[in-house]
């Protein structure tokens, strides 16, 4: 199909590399019966899944926790209308055991946003989709 | 509640602006009963409905015509960890009235991706939401 002659698909070892580079991505999830996302830091864990941090009473945890979602990120460049994006679909789990709590909160990067008391949500990386657009000029 | 300190609300106005700038949104939908998001170019109509073009027999069209979905775009900035996130959540219909495809096909502005005989969707912005990131410091 010619729209997606400007696409490649990225392995996932692309994918996670590519991920692992931004500081934000965006979980997308559903509330109330309607499509959410929410931007929100995360990091990598060495297995690969994705680690957010939010507030125990968080409508984010709330709503996520034991549910199937997708985490997002991407980088574009406007000038030379290149860049990629990842999606993670994996279930979102918060951490419950205390020595892996303690292990992620020595091993999280620095949120941006001031967290009292922090969760740790997993999202197991069972499937990872990436695509790379190549820098091009539309045709119209 | 203390993570919240660091955002404030934008209302409807303001969110749109912001959005106005960005050249790619993401618009987040489900498909085979899965969460999905999706990157791609926009533009807001006069009516702040925003505009996708894409192709007619794409996956995103089958997934979405007729559906409510959202559409996110945001804008972060890692040296100040400051920045801002608009959600537009409403109804997505492809535009079949000719007369009205020929106009968004005279004012829709360049797309990054060649496409043949695109069509256009609307997302009609019945609910926009908006907030900002002050820049802070994280506590942890």
């Amino acid at each position: 199909m010619f729209q997606n002659d400007a696409f490649r698909a990225l392995d996932r070892q692309e994918s996670l590399r590519l991920l692992a580079k931004v500081p934000v991505g965006r979980v997308v999830y559903t509330r109330q019966a309607l499509p959410a996302v929410l931007p929100i830091n995360f990091s990598l864990d060495t297995d690969a899944s994705v680690l957010l941090r939010t507030s125990p009473d968080s409508d984010l945890v709330r709503a996520i926790d034991g549910v199937v979602v997708a985490f997002e990120a991407d980088e574009f460049d406007a000038a030379t209308r290149s860049g990629w994006s990842v999606v993670v679909t994996g279930r979102a789990t918060v951490v419950t055991d205390p020595d892996e709590h303690e292990r992620l909160s020595q091993a999280d990067p620095t949120s941006w946003m001031p967290l009292r008391d922090p969760v740790f949500v997993r999202i197991e990386s069972e499937m990872v989709t990436g695509r790379g657009l190549r820098g091009t000029r539309g045709t119209q």
